[in-house]
C-alpha cells in the first residue's frame, strides 16, 4: 500500500505537538492519536476494522510514526486490525527505511496476539518494520517465546486490566531507549489515557465525516469531564484534525 | 445576555447550508444543529445545562435562528435548559426584532413543560421572542390550556415515543406557514433525526474543545452507520464547525 503525499500545511500545524527532545527526562514524550467518527466511534463494532479517515489524514499517521521511536496498541486492536505499524513516510529526499519505523509495542497481558503470521512479522522479514515488544503479565517460558519478540513484564490488575502507565513508559525509555512513543488505540487504552495528563504530552485526533452509530466502539474518558488546552484545528478534504494538550 | 459579533468568515461558510426558498414545496427546509464535545456528548448528564461552545460559535446559533421560521426542541431540553429560543443577531444596520425570532416548537407529548414562568414567556412578554407551539399527544381541555400557547396534536407511540416527522414538518408549514425549521435538540430528537435524510436538509455541528466523559448525554444515530455528503469545516478559536448533508 502506498500513501498519499503529505499535505504541506500539516507540517507547521503538527510541529508544536511533535516530540520535543528532552533527552534528560526519564519519561519519554507520549502522543495519543486516533481517528474517530463525528459520534466518537473508532469502529463499527468490536473487532471490525473500519475506515474512518481520508487518505490524506492516513498520510499524517505515517508522518507521526516517522517522528516517534515507539508505537503502542492494545492486543484487541492488534487482533482486530493486524496492523503493520511501520512508517511509510519519509522526507522527500529519501526512501522509508527500517530505521525510521517505530518499534511496535503490544499491550497483551495474557498473550492472545501472535507475531507469527502477522502483517508485522511479514514487514519485519522484509526489513520494512521492526519486531515488537509485547507487554505481558508474565514472561513466558523459553519454549513458548516467539522468535524475534521481546517480552516485557508488567503488573496488571486482573479484574480491571489496569496497569501503571508511568512505569510502562519509563521502562520503555530506560530499557529500550525509546524517547518518544505514540499510542494509536484501541478504545480501552484511549479511554484510560484521556484521563492521564501526567502521561500524555500531545493529543492528535482525526474526525472523519461519518457517523458509526450506537453499536460502534466508543471513545470517551472513563472519569469526568475536562477542557482541552492549546487547541488547534486543521481542515482536510473531508476530515478535521484537532491537536491539543490534556 | 449579549452575543459576540459574528465572525465574518462564517457567513460564506454557512451560506450553502441555509434554507433555500423553495416555497412551492409542501415540506419546509429542515436544519439539524447542535454543539457536542469531542466525545459526542451534548451535556455532562441528564438535565445538566453544559457550556460546550465558544462565544463566537454561540453567535452562529443566533445567526441561524435569524434564518429560520421555526425552532424545535424536545421537552427534556426545554425543562433542563429553560431556553429563550429567540434571535439576538441582526444584520449590522438593524436591531433584533420580534419578527426575526423563530417560532419556538416544543415536542412535549405529555405536557411536562410549562410556558408560564419560563424564559420563553419572559421574552414573549418583553416582545423579544415569540410564543410557542407545543406538540402534544392530545390537545388539553380549555381550562388546562396555557395563555399564549398554541397546541398541535400528533400521534405518538407511547412505548417508543416515536412520531411521524414528515407529518410534523409538513403540518408546521401548512398550518403555520413555517418555511424553514431548525432543530436544536436534545439527544432523543437528534439521534432520531440523524437517521432521517428524508427530513433533514442541512446538518450543522459545533465541536467544542472538551471531553464530557462516559456519564454525559451522548449523540449517536440509533440505526447504523453512514457517510456524510458535501462536508465542509470551519475553524474557530477553540471550536470547529462541520456543515454537511445526511
Amino acid at each position: 500500500m502506498s500513501i498519499l503525499a503529505l499535505r504541506s500545511d500539516l507540517i507547521p500545524f503538527l510541529e508544536p505537538f511533535l516530540p520535543q527532545n528532552e533527552l534528560s527526562s526519564s519519561k519519554p514524550f507520549v502522543t495519543l492519536t486516533y481517528a474517530q467518527s463525528v459520534d466518537s466511534r473508532i469502529s463499527k463494532g468490536r473487532g471490525l476494522r473500519t475506515t474512518i479517515s481520508h487518505k490524506e489524514t492516513k498520510a499524517m499517521t505515517h508522518y507521526l510514526r516517522f517522528h516517534h521511536d515507539g508505537i503502542v496498541v492494545g492486543a484487541g486492536t492488534a487482533l482486530a486490525d493486524d496492523p503493520g505499524l511501520n512508517c511509510k513516510w519519509s522526507p522527500s529526499d529519501g526512501e522509508p527505511t527500517l530505521q525510521t519505523s517505530p518499534r511496535p509495542i503490544i499491550i497483551d497481558p495474557h498473550r492472545k496476539w501472535k507475531f507469527k503470521g502477522s502483517q508485522m512479522e511479514n514487514l519485519f522479514i522484509q526489513e520494512k518494520g521492526k519486531a515488537p515488544i509485547i507487554i505481558v503479565k508474565q514472561v513466558p517460558p523459553a519454549n513458548e517465546r516467539e522468535s524475534g519478540v521481546t517480552y516485557m513484564s508488567m503488573q496488571v490488575d486482573d479484574k480491571s486490566g489496569q496497569f501503571n502507565w508511568q512505569e510502562l513508559v519509563h521502562k520503555l525509555k530506560s530499557d529500550f531507549n525509546l524517547n518518544s512513543i505514540m499510542v494509536e488505540g484501541g478504545a480501552i487504552v484511549i479511554n484510560d489515557l484521556l484521563n492521564r495528563p501526567d502521561v500524555v504530552d500531545s493529543l492528535i485526533v482525526t474526525i472523519g465525516a461519518t457517523y458509526l452509530g450506537k453499536n460502534g466502539v466508543e471513545v470517551s474518558p472513563l472519569n469526568g469531564d475536562f477542557e482541552l488546552k492549546n487547541v488547534t484545528w486543521w481542515r482536510g478534504t473531508r476530515d478535521a484534525i484537532m491537536c491539543a494538550n490534556l
